[in-house]
């Protein structure tokens, strides 16, 4: 009996779960959102219980610090030495990290240097993996990659068409993320389409504020929509997604603010998507609500949002030629069903039905009619149960 | 009886075709190729002779003077105001230009300022404009534009996920290209399908050394790969397409030959595409037979320029909800047998069904068996016979 902690830290958050293992019972969980923001929220859910509490956190090693008072202070732990493993999500594990790995200084160093294919997140992996380290040298760390479930992608779906040297000396290469998720989603959905993995072909849309699609060959993902870095792919809640390069110099001519390549591939990543074609917020929950109260850019946005899913959808049922199941998951994935009825009513042609009352109901499992060619899935997704996994598998 | 010309000017080519008006009878056609570097060639068609020859031909408004010279030293026309009418093929028309324009020193300006949305092409068609216009002041000239017949997309298509301000203030959005080509081939479809155009749902792929895949519903486009200038969309000859735009800083941060965006986006359209990954040629021919020779680096091209392609169709068959027929037109569409087959071989659980024998023995119209769910046809694009109407139609 020991106890794992998974931990899912982005850019200004960290979601966390302590599991029994090997059962992966959830002894108690949290998420500290806001951080290195004004008036951080830190809630903690153990034994029926839920504490929230507003205050200041300015990074992710000061939230590792509050986390582990936290597992004190509610006696989720007496000793820390019961947590005898800590798996981290990692964002961006490059060429060099195609599975998870057991953590090292060395690793660690690896780690932040690939920063640069995820300034966002990297950074904040790496703060917290050194923020447990001090407290718990003893817990096996475990590096779990986004990316690694990717790395099954052959090499025409993974490569830019720009000159190999770029891929040989400097791994410019799509890399995709979201890979536990979408591996997770692919495993349950084989499950309910009662099939083996192995024969199974299916499209998971992981759609949260950050947001990429994967088409799911055999259980192995053969393409996926985020490219070199998270801006990649589709339109998300402040990321433009692929672009026409030839933006790049005309913006930067146009624009004063805009006096580097890195000014343009941060408005890029900041003030685009949701954000910036509904200009009132990069929240699925109020472009909904500006739809509704029939604000023109918040149904743009909308429209532009879905239609790109669509074609996402509509490539990967190529890619896979056909396929047994599309699967819905993360935040929007999860609970927009007026995005997933745009979506999916839109593609009657390829035999795809939807359960309009079961999708509108949130049921989950199954939302598509018995008739439909292909089958539609809103499936939870859960990131720390398969970091938990990792961990244990290494420990 | 009246003369048309219909001018189509690329970067470094200018292809011409002189036209008896109203009847639309071809009376001569030539090719200048190779303009602004050494040994151009310069190749007449007329009563069924054919000339060939090299000189230098060191720009556009020189190819002009030679094209005008060899209409008399042929004999096909006696005087040049038999021409009554010349129609320029323009590439970008921006958001001012929404359908073929009559030319006048203002939208001839126009057209020059509208360069940098097609730095390669606007230039060389302003030059021809200019040149035709000192020699024959009084014949009717038109511009046709490439992006016009794209006009018709919606919003939610032609928009990039970026701040409003970029497209209100700096016209940033998808123009497309080739539209008088898959205009045209969209109409010969129609009639190839027996039906009337409002009705049917048309993907064509116009796919030659620039590329581009257009949705077309009811003989309307309604949406398109090529972007904000002809670097956008699938990966081409010589240029890369759509990227995850994080690369940009990346690049230029490791490549020191890259030091501005401007050097990026030329790399990515005079480097990349085939000619970058092949290493061999930008011209599908050299990657057929490299990849025939078991050259990696030709497979892996060609590999991925057919998945580009085939994640296109899938992507347009769900902007469509379905389609009645894939058009391949242009220099590799109407000869690369091989990719055709490639492409549609893999596309068999929409109900697409390549008839081998018939693709391969180059037939033109139907290249689908008769039980095929969408028909696929390969169609000779006509940009010229298009220009000539529209010439017509404005005279």
């Amino acid at each position: 009996m020991s106890k794992t902690l998974a931990v899912n830290a982005g850019s200004s958050s960290l979601k966390w779960q302590l599991y029994e293992m090997p059962e992966e019972k959830v002894i108690a969980k949290g998420l500290i959102e806001r951080i290195g923001l004004n008036d951080s929220i830190t809630t903690v859910k153990y034994a029926g219980e839920k504490e929230e509490r507003v205050l200041d956190i300015p990074n992710h090693t000061e939230a590792v610090r509050i986390l582990l008072d936290d597992l004190k202070r509610f006696n989720i732990v007496k000793e820390f030495t019961e947590i005898t493993g800590i798996g981290h999500r990692v964002v961006a594990g490059g060429e060099l990290f195609k599975k998870s790995t057991l953590l090292s200084p060395k690793v660690i160093q690896q780690i932040e240097d690939l920063s640069p294919m995820a300034p966002l997140h990297n950074p904040a992996h790496v703060a917290c993996m050194r923020a447990f380290d001090k407290v718990l040298p003893d817990a096996t760390g475990v590096a779990v990659f986004d990316t690694a479930f990717h790395a099954t992608m052959p090499e025409k779906a993974f490569r830019y068409p720009v000159p190999n040297k770029y891929y040989d000396e400097f791994q410019v290469r799509k890399y995709g993320a979201h890979g536990t998720s979408h591996q997770y989603v692919s495993q349950e959905a084989a499950k309910l389409l009662n099939k083996p993995l192995e024969e199974t072909k299916i499209i998971t849309c992981h759609i949260g504020n950050g947001a990429s699609i994967t088409a799911v060959d055999g259980g192995k993902s053969v393409d996926t929509s985020m490219g070199f870095t998270p801006l990649g792919g589709i339109m998300m809640g402040t990321r433009s997604g692929d672009l026409d390069p030839s933006v790049f110099p005309y913006l930067m001519a146009h624009d004063p603010s805009l006096k580097t390549s890195q000014d343009v591939v941060d408005m890029l990543n900041k003030e685009s998507g949701l954000a910036g074609i509904s200009e009132i917020s990069s929240d699925m929950r109020d472009i909904r609500d500006g739809r509704k109260a029939g604000n023109p850019k918040a149904v743009l946005a909308f429209e532009m949002y879905c239609d790109r899913i669509q074609k996402y959808i509509g490539q990967y049922l190529a890619v896979l030629n056909g396929a047994d199941a599309i699967v819905f998951t993360a935040g929007i994935g999860e609970n927009a069903e007026y995005m997933r009825e745009a979506v999916l009513d839109g593609l009657t042609w390829f035999g795809i039905e939807l359960d309009h009352e079961k999708n509108a109901n949130h049921v989950e499992g199954e939302i598509s009619t018995p008739e439909s060619r292909v089958k539609v899935f809103v499936i939870p997704t859960d990131e720390e149960l398969m970091i938990a996994r990792d961990v244990e598998a290494l420990k």
